[in-house]
């Protein structure tokens, strides 16, 4: 039985009710298999609702991504709150999680068959670009801060973000569509990236 | 008109010729909209080969994927055959090349539809997980020689391979599934990833 999280648990309007049935009904069949009708299996209220409020399957789930994008927005606090060095650990703690519970490769799964419809649908190139853009402006704020706080070198704050980002995006995306398991190997080199190109202090000596 | 590489150009035998239109195919329509009669329109041979040799377009599609895949192994030199650090720039050249032709961008459209199919099909996965593994000990090899030579430091050559990999693959999803242009940014700090990192001698001083 997949689990919601939290802020999913109980919806106090219909709206939220339409969002948690979808989150649901994503992570137990994909975006491949997923009908109207299966949404409404894990909808309480009348499947109407869903008919009056959405276009078909494809509106409904890009108004699905800009719920979650919301939240994200409202949940993530403008400013660091930690120092900008503990605050990207924290990032990469979350991405980089194991082992990977059941719920969260389910979600992570979807998300990757979502982003790919955005190879041919402009309407969810639309929603990935603004998503993509709010996670860039996310890690170049801490970036920002821990240059102002002499914890980083004087680098570009964009530049490191799109390029964090971009890795980011690749550890998810293989992570769900192979059987291997890189993740490992992958956080110890960027933690060496970030060590040796944003820690100031640091050389270039390896650890090795 | 979506023109074909090289080496689907002249197809010599059935199979070729079925390779051939599948990629035509496939890069004018993307996977979703992708039918075995659009696969045909591109077949100068009878429709109903297709029909016997594959059972269904996903059969075709993993076939292909297979078949491309034995392109990368024959065509890539297991050993690389200039530095390794201009190998290295070679292969992110290849990848990162600007600006994106409309062949290239098809092409890898419906690439990172296909790999998203990993996530709910194991034969798909199987296959991406057999690619990354093949790529990956490519990277891992020029790495090695690298090393060998001196021009690189004593580096574990499977994690930076892995590493490398994981960024690529973030670079190629985002170009094709969001219209913000990152690659000039990323291409920037993945250069300062392997100047920091694997190239010898270079020191943690940031160029900027």
């Amino acid at each position: 039985m997949t689990e919601t999280p939290t802020f999913l648990e109980d919806p106090t309007d219909t709206r939220d009710a339409i969002m948690r049935a979808t989150y649901l009904a994503l992570c137990n069949h994909g975006y491949a298999d997923l009908t109207i009708q299966r949404i409404a299996d894990e909808f309480p209220k009348s499947k109407s609702l869903l008919y009056h409020h959405y276009d078909g399957k494809d509106d409904l789930l890009l108004d699905f991504l800009e719920f979650m994008l919301e939240h994200q927005r409202e949940r993530i606090p403008a400013e660091p709150t930690s120092s900008a060095d503990d605050h990207l650990n924290a990032i990469f703690d979350r991405v980089f999680r194991t082992p990977m519970t059941d719920d969260y490769r389910d979600f992570w799964r979807a998300m990757v068959e979502l982003r790919a419809q955005a190879a041919h649908d402009e309407k969810y190139r639309d929603h990935f670009t603004r998503s993509d853009e709010f996670f860039r402006e996310l890690f170049a704020n801490v970036v920002r801060s821990g240059i102002d706080d002499g914890v980083f070198r004087e680098v570009n704050p964009e530049r490191t973000a799109a390029y964090l980002q971009t890795t980011i995006t690749g550890v998810m995306t293989r992570r769900v569509t192979t059987n291997g398991d890189i993740i490992e190997d992958v956080r110890e080199e960027l933690d060496e990236y970030v060590r040796l190109r944003l820690l100031a202090g640091e050389t270039g000596d390896s650890t090795e």
